[in-house]
């Protein structure tokens, strides 16, 4: 099954017209003109053709949240409205409520997510009953999950679904013990694989480290070993030059999520100094109960003028740094064959329609897209070859109508148990 | 001729089944059901029936400039890429650029705009053309125009179109000279009128006042008498307590344009203490080359989450009083009887589509609004009493193609003449 784009421009500096072929999953011509055959042919009609985002730190299924308990001090808005709400759920639930991600994610162009939440069995159902690429991060802790489990999902749903991954990980420093976080580690010298977990996320979490340990989140894991094949951090507001040494050094992925830190007043992420030294940079979202949205468009707006924000400099953090981050920065942070638009990446896909006054004129086709682009730019979006979002209409494994009457249902149920 | 609004919410802080009848291009029903008869039924299809957004400060027709020269520090931006642009405009331009963002706004939901920028007999042409309100706010400064043309357009443009109004205001303190300060405030006696202009939109602004004049902006215009019939300030970020004392004396309006003032590094306003203190606070996207888009979504949401960072709290400024500011604040700042769905109104409404992933569940409409939603769920945007867009269509006077044909065609020409 060979597919054709054509009538677009493809995304580089500046606008350039260009044809896609896909066959099966893959992108097999990027160019001017494709002069081989073809079963379907899709036009752009004009628009841009550029690789999906990978929104590299979610937890998909947490749409029942959304705007659930806003405007809350942290500590009490985890503890009196997230955990005990959370600990209703089901494995059904987090079908269901992940599949509205799902949803959300393809309108804003999202083609991957790198997911860490409860229930990775309905949660990969949902994602392969959609046709939606994840890579799922473990997320042991002191209260849930084990090592064990955690070496049976790696081994259970890597190289299974060409749509699914595994990568090793944990909640965080605050709710692990160094004893499970040795034997992550071993896990990791076991599979010669990366490591990720919530990283230096508020100023409270830092301290608390480092009256536990004597150390920063970063220096910690590092001497626990569990950064010897690579991984990284969420979030990674609060970093060291040290602790920005140790991401350099062993080629570690800071994934920033600007709304949520904005939100919950986490604080701003130095994603200057991390890109100046190098370090790759990729973007999440956060959860749907802490952003509210799971757009990449917002996130990518907001990574960039914060910047400016926190250094007073209009010139800090140009654009371009943050749109590479949220396409192969983050294709790069999960490991997953995609985020440009090359001969043998993955068919992720997004067309955006530029006859939109928001993308008029065509001053600079990068910075429209950071500055003033918006999820209604987002005319297609195609996952490993297949047309999953279109102008409106969905191509999923349901109807959108059951599936918000589902997730409105779940959190109605869930309200009157807590 | 009236319009009947059926089958849809009325905005409240829960969903509330309801209807609207417009009679012209005014509000005459607002309630459960509307029994009389009508002339065209609007099916809302279950969609949330609101008043639209006021911008309450712009500068419309520097579309041309959006994403022209983004990431370089205020002075060189200005200096070396707005102003020698700027001065190679003509009215012909205002107008098709003007256009240009009715039509962004349109999809943003926002149906009146507070504009300050050069000749303003084309942008009215272009406001009325297209069914479009506007409220003009003078410009003066010492390089253009002069208070008797502002007499002049105060006099022209106020009573003669209902979608057309006009304010007295000047540009900003270190762009106009004592003198002419002093001939506004005798026109602001003469007329009983309120008076606007940029005010401590940056740190450097307020520290040149201080020396030019022992005061800051805010007491400086205030001892000129430039505030004794009301009025306000854009951006506001800079805000001193004798300043934010003399906002709530006078029943100043702060407007608030917080996405320009982080992309300039200008800082953050202080909205939290400006509410707390009663102060009428409106939103403004500011123009769409510091912006750089004209989205009031993205607004409330940088509004909110900024001061929630500025404080560290994340319980800091509830989402219902930036949607408030969006609304009445910027109707009541812009001296327009709109903000509000209640008979006797304006009839400037947008529809908002729910049945959309980031509007779902529905646990809080008020900060789904804020926090997740997006010009994406604009349905419909009436001005008027009169539908200008629905889901992608525009009805004014123009196709979208010539339009964006003439912004390219601008921006070219400009950019080889400086």
């Amino acid at each position: 099954m060979k597919t054709k784009i054509t009538n677009g421009y493809i995304l580089s500096d500046t606008l350039r017209k260009g044809e896609l072929c896909i066959e099966n999953d893959r992108i097999i011509f990027s160019g001017e003109h494709y002069e081989g055959s073809y079963d379907k042919l899709i036009d752009a009609h004009g628009g841009l053709v550029m690789p999906g985002f990978c929104n590299a730190h979610t937890h998909s299924a947490m749409t029942f949240l959304r705007s659930c308990a806003d405007d809350m001090p942290l500590d009490r808005w985890l503890n009196e409205q997230i955990f005990p709400r959370e600990a209703k759920l089901t494995g059904d639930d987090i079908y269901h409520l992940s599949r509205l991600a799902v949803m959300e994610y393809l309108t804003s162009g999202i083609t991957s997510c790198f997911d860490m939440y409860f229930y990775p069995d309905d949660f990969v159902s949902a994602m392969t009953d959609c046709g939606f690429r994840a890579v799922l991060c473990g997320a042991v802790n002191d209260f849930s999950e084990s090592v064990e489990k955690l070496e049976d999902y790696y081994n259970r749903f890597n190289g299974k679904d060409p749509l699914i991954s595994y990568k090793l990980g944990f909640h965080a420093e605050y709710t692990t013990s160094e004893n499970i976080l040795k034997d992550i580690a071993q896990l990791a010298e076991k599979y010669h694989a990366p490591v990720y977990a919530h990283s230096s996320e508020t100023a409270s979490e830092v301290e608390g480290c480092i009256q536990r340990h004597g150390m920063t989140p970063t220096a910690y894991f590092e001497s626990v070993g569990l950064y010897n094949y690579g991984g990284g951090g969420f979030h990674c507001v609060y970093m060291t030059d040290e602790d920005m040494e140790i991401y350099k050094n062993r080629g570690l992925f800071a994934v920033t999520n600007p709304s949520s830190n904005a939100k919950l007043a986490s604080g701003i992420a130095p994603l200057c100094e991390m890109h100046e030294r190098g370090i790759g940079i990729a973007v999440g979202t956060d959860g749907p109960a802490s952003n509210n949205a799971l757009d990449m468009f917002r996130e990518m707006y907001l990574a960039v003028v914060l910047q400016k924000l926190r250094t007073g400099d209009a010139s800090a953090m140009p654009a371009a740094a943050v749109l590479e981050a949220a396409l192969s920065g983050g294709a790069r942070a999960m490991g997953i064959d995609s985020g440009r638009l090359e001969a043998g990446r993955l068919a992720d896909i997004v067309i955006i329609d530029l006859n939109m006054p928001n993308m008029q004129p065509v001053n600079n086709i990068v910075n429209n897209l950071v500055y003033s682009g918006s999820k209604s730019n987002v005319a297609l979006t195609m996952v490993g070859g297949r047309v999953l979002y279109e102008r409106g209409q969905f191509f999923i494994n349901d109807e959108p109508e059951r599936i918000y009457a589902k997730a409105n249902e779940i959190i109605r149920r869930i309200s009157s148990q807590v």
